[in-house]
């Protein structure tokens, strides 16, 4: 099944329709967080014409990310196999729909991560693998869009990650009985049409599960959170000559059997 | 003026009291985050019996913590003096009242770092420093607990630093007619009586504008939110040997002109 929030001519819905089906179908929720906490069991709605996905979990409790977890990725980057995955976080502010701009003041070393987002569907604290794999209620696409001139001031990446309206999300989660990232799923990045990511999820050191079970030792994750997975190789920051983004440059980030992402760069003064 | 959330014999209620009256006043918001917003000019309500402080913003949207900001602190870790603060999240989960225990898994390296929290009394955005300045809503004290073996798994301390329940905040914010940490406040934690810190926020790197102006130039900013200053010299991984807490300790985080948290480390299994 694949979920989303949607905007129909009649204003924002929350909807769900069975993959393969065209149309959308409303859920008897107040949004997806309360649909994967009390509404799993429940019958979907009406049809909704004109339905379009929007940022699906505009509101978790907690976005957790984690870097250098795509093998080909951490290589570039020149460091080693970590044994504990490496993680950030990132405010809700910073969540955009799949094709609303990324607006960021002009001047800013921008760079693109696309990644695989795993959506929370339980409330979970010191789960184990089990719990955790159990606990997930599917999969959605982002780009950790990153300001790197910002991120490399200091040791913590934290203010390179956390800019608002930075980080688009979407446009669908899939279910976890129709997509499975251990088996692998591609993880793309293109630049005004030119590929530059390409990774699988089958080569993450830390799969999301044990992402989910790893936060959950310190942290209680709460239906609507969002796991960001970490990105493959091919960033701008690793190019010779580095490569940074450019205002009216389009990022597309795909995962084939999710869906597509398409966000423009808005630099302002 | 100290403004306190307060629990009575009646329930948690949100309190207000002029600095040296004896007695709390019901404030006419639902809580301190919407009185910063909306209420600041309202009156006083009626007096109220036995009210107790308790954490004073159970739910910023917003906790942006600064390291390194105390120059002996720096010097401690053996850093030099930083050109861009330092900056971490952590959610509002971590966040825990005045007397509560601080309740961790047993084995873990638990250390204190008593600081000063800005508490944001406005929505900023790409403020300026004196926005920032007339934005801060008041200051309370905070210990930004650590879980050191965590914190140094990998290069980003977020995972040592957003376990649930941990961080101390309170016990009054108190408003910056009457606080001047520019001119300095002692920042002062004793571990079971024995004091372990003292700095003075007279000797910050970044001061409390300057840090909020900073972190609203890549996000919004919103009454209720926290900004964690950064901890002086004397924690306890800086001793040799290192010193951890145990089970049962008491740690007391002072800031006098506004008080001090008093909470007691428990290990469970």
């Amino acid at each position: 099944m694949r979920l989303a929030t949607v905007v129909t001519p009649h204003g924002t819905r929350h909807a769900a329709a069975a993959t393969g089906s065209a149309g959308w179908r409303a859920l008897p929720a107040a949004n997806l967080s309360d649909w994967f906490a009390f509404g799993a069991a429940a019958k979907l709605g009406a049809p909704l014409a004109g339905a379009v996905p929007t940022l699906p979990t505009p509101n978790p409790t907690k976005i957790v990310c984690c870097g250098l977890n795509f093998s080909d990725h951490i290589t570039e980057m020149g460091r080693e196999l970590p044994e504990y995955p490496t993680l950030f976080a990132k405010f809700a502010d910073s969540l955009i729909g799949p094709n609303e701009d990324i607006v960021l003041p002009r001047g800013l070393r921008v760079d693109w991560e696309a990644e695989l987002a795993v959506v929370v569907g339980a409330e979970l604290r010191r789960a184990t693998l089990g719990q955790a794999r159990d606990g997930i209620a599917g999969y959605t696409i982002a780009n950790d869009i990153s300001v790197r001139d910002w991120q490399n001031r200091t040791l913590q990446w934290f203010q390179g990650k956390a800019w608002d309206a930075s980080t688009p999300v979407g446009p669908v989660i899939v279910t976890p009985d129709e997509l499975d990232p251990v088996a692998g799923v591609d993880v793309i990045c293109r630049v005004n049409g030119v590929e530059r990511q390409r990774g699988n999820t089958r080569t993450l050191v830390f799969d999301s599960a044990a992402l989910v079970a790893y936060a959950s030792t310190f942290t209680t994750l709460r239906p609507g959170d969002l796991i960001l997975t970490g990105t493959p190789g091919g960033v701008g920051q690793g190019m010779r000559p580095q490569l940074f983004l450019e205002d009216g440059d389009e990022v597309e980030t795909e995962i084939p059997g999710i869906g597509c992402l398409h966000n423009v760069i808005r630099f302002t003064d």
